[in-house]
């Protein structure tokens, strides 16, 4: 499966972001590009005040555009994840997937929530103004089962567990971290993630704009199963193709099989219904 | 709490092993030394012909010197690992701790044993020899809960959870990874289970020897709650001072409250009784 990231500028004007992201993926796409990978908040800045701003209700304009793009390249594509509003004017954070005939076939709303408030550092508290969702989501492909979580949701194992154990191989995850979490803890959890559960893993983030309040740490990256660095970005605006082969997912588990070896008489995940 | 690890080398004569080792600690140590750490297997080849040879009863020799030497040092000692045989002849690769004044206070046996086959790089199956242990370890000190385990147990991230859960700030890991699996994991393990689970983790190897069957990754680490190497030797014999601070723990958990933003109403980790 061709991958292809896309660590896209966010600009203020909802209409200016999604007719640069058409002309950008128009720009590199190839006929082997299999799979499009966005951002979180790929079309709304990323901060509290404008999320009810730039939330639309299910189906809207964004939606729709993902829909089409989809259409248009026949390609599969993780639509980052966009503002979203129901009927009773909660707010959350929603990512999608659609597959190459833009059918929507995979709906997470991020379920952590990101409040950090580190001394000196970063503050930020998505819950003042963003409702959690409550259900995992693994999605059917053509090439297998596939996981989709939003960014900190990655910041707990439990979550990737349940994914890789409802049959997910590879975890998109749009997310965007910043310049207090991203060097310390960006790699190191898609690494851990991919080698705990033999998985591929996938974060997209936007670029940084300084500009912004925000600062996005960018460093879109796909990590193989054994954890390894496959593919990373720098904060720019920027696209990455990746190959992934998910033979690699059974010959990671049959060489260490790490998840046959869990004591499973000695601790117990599940999921509440 | 200032903490020694000891990255020391494994004489195939046990006797002259644990000579060296007392010597090792008469050199080094100081007055302020509260707590000291051994590798996995300190007193044995890491080969599972080996194990049985080596092996002693609880309380054997080598149980007594450890007890020893916590009293004449007045330290506590995370004593490493030893193959261990039972009334029923099964052995099991088990760790002790001991307190200041030579009392056993912990003692784990390896829950998860380590087989792994990589095509061209490495093969071995301790279950060939070994069996497994049943029980998760948490113990009391002055300075608060502490987990242990062995190795390839921390390979699975239900266990440093459960260690978390039950109240562990610190979790002491005698260890062996090797040349495939220490460039790789080795970092990426320590540092990840430290930064999920907001505690300390200590990696204890043995000195890497060439003349020996398996050949140690070595690499004796100590991480922070924030995922920062404190410290980390090379493969050579070595030791390492690191300074231990309880109240980073509580410090990171108040400035990203990961533990309490944990879904526990929709996936929930239990032990098994």
């Amino acid at each position: 499966m061709q991958l292809l990231q896309l660590q896209t500028k966010v600009f203020a004007d909802k209409a200016q972001t999604l007719s640069y992201l058409e002309k950008f993926i128009d720009d590199v796409i190839t006929a082997q590009t299999d799979f499009i990978a966005l951002p979180e908040m790929f079309c709304c800045p990323y901060e509290n005040k404008f999320f009810p701003l730039y939330a639309e209700k299910h189906g809207g304009a964004v939606y729709q555009f993902c829909r089409r793009l989809a259409q248009k390249h026949r390609v599969y594509i993780s639509a980052g994840s966009l503002p979203e509003i129901n009927e009773r004017g909660e707010i959350f954070n929603t990512a999608y997937v659609f597959d190459d005939s833009g059918r929507e076939i995979a709906r997470h709303a991020k379920m952590h929530l990101f409040d950090i408030d580190i001394a000196g550092g970063q503050y930020f508290k998505e819950s003042d103004t963003l409702t959690a969702g409550n259900e995992i989501t693994v999605f059917n492909t053509k090439w297998g089962k596939m996981g989709l979580c939003i960014c900190y949701d990655f910041r707990f194992p439990e979550l990737a567990r349940l994914m890789t154990d409802r049959g997910a191989q590879i975890i998109f995850v749009p997310a965007a971290f910043n310049e207090t979490t991203g060097p310390l803890h960006w790699e190191l959890m898609f690494r851990s993630r991919a080698v705990d559960n033999q998985v591929f893993t996938v974060g997209t983030a936007p670029a940084c704009d300084k500009s912004a309040s925000y600062h996005s740490w960018g460093h879109s990256i796909a990590v193989s199963p054994w954890g390894k660095i496959l593919n990373q970005l720098d904060r720019q605006e920027g696209y990455q193709f990746t190959a992934i082969d998910f033979a690699e997912v059974a010959a990671v588990r049959r060489q260490l099989p790490l998840l046959r070896h869990r004591r499973l008489d000695i601790y117990n995940l599940t999921e509440i219904k």
